[in-house]
């Protein structure tokens, strides 16, 4: 049986969780608070993140988000996440890439850091101004979202993939901490309902993180 | 034809120079530098990073040096660099991500911002603390390098793969930049001077950026 080592609010297990519920994968999700650096964590991954995802009964540990799910779409035909041909994979992979790294940098990074780690960890009071330029970000991402959505029906192209699930798995978290308006941006929206109405997402939706409660349109499907 | 845009101390296009020549796959290097932050680069690649690969017969355009490794191993058999099982490749991508993430925040980034981007852009002299801080992260990667090597020929296995191209990619950049000391890491060393000597090494080795010499042993092949 598979134990992924996470917590609620990481973007990146929650891609590994869309991918593994979309390819029906059980696993047992174990809590892990990465900035606590915990000793047996970093003996398990010596970069301290998560996601990570333990076989014990073959002890095999894989490590990094996109290890996990490169290693799953190899292992699992069902569901298959990176389609077409070797051109059409490398476009799911560079918006992956985009999400991962330039959203994750520009809006899930600061709201994490002014919202759940200043509160968690060193308890003091959110930067305004950090959010207000998350916040900016987030409406320019949006509208590559909606750019990406004029010409395809689904992120990277004709069908749902990887790329859908990574930009779903960020917004879902800077949605959470307040970072979204929806606002002008009907077709990132549109997109976004049907994402969350997934049966692969909807245990992610149910999710809270102890003290840090979402706004109340978060988990709706209708909005 | 491809077409490879980068520039002579990015960690991530010898990256993919080491690949290709790895593989035999020709392309004409175009020399960009993401710095200058040019319309045409940024409206290729949104994120305005380099490398991106364009095959201009075909209107292809692979961007990121993940995305373009994945490409060529999908596509060109010769010299697979993501050899073995499922797990293997796992822990041959774990180490890619290492390299590029945690040795490139740690010591490459650094590095290229003290000793490149404040004399070419900023004007500027080296932070020296700055400096010493990424000389002293290069010990500890160099100290994980002979932990691995301890127990395997090449970095992730018993054959070489894309960890050790990433690896000698950064160290390479990192050496350029007057940022390795080898003392007390005779196995890493060791390990580093076979990948200098391969034909796929020996181009880059003989590239100049113009104002900042490399130290004087960063070529030599017994060194």
């Amino acid at each position: 049986m598979w134990q992924l080592y996470q917590f609620p609010l990481c973007p990146f297990s929650r891609k590994v969780r869309l991918l593994l519920g979309e390819k029906g994968i059980g696993y047992e999700p174990v809590r892990e608070s990465p900035w606590l650096r915990r000793d047996e964590f970093l003996d398990l991954n010596p970069t301290g993140q998560v996601p990570v995802m333990v076989d014990t009964d073959r002890g095999v540990a894989l490590i990094d988000s996109t290890v996990i799910c490169e290693f799953f779409e190899e292992t699992v035909d069902k569901a298959a996440m990176l389609n077409g041909t070797a051109v059409d994979r490398a476009e799911i992979r560079r918006l992956v890439v985009w999400f991962d790294s330039n959203f994750f940098r520009d809006i899930t990074a600061p709201l994490l850091e002014e919202r759940m780690i200043k509160r968690l960890v060193h308890r003091t009071a959110p930067d305004a101004r950090a959010l207000r330029d998350a916040m900016k970000a987030a409406v320019g991402h949006l509208d590559y979202i909606d750019y990406l959505l004029d010409h395809r029906t689904w992120l990277a192209g004709p069908t749902m993939s990887l790329a859908d699930l990574a930009a779903a798995a960020q917004i879902s978290i800077a949605d959470y901490l307040g970072g979204i308006d929806w606002k002008s941006h009907e077709q990132a929206k549109r997109w976004y309902v049907g994402m969350k109405s997934r049966p692969s997402f909807r245990p992610l939706l149910s999710e809270r993180m102890d003290g840090i409660p979402p706004p109340s349109d978060y988990d709706k499907l209708d909005d």
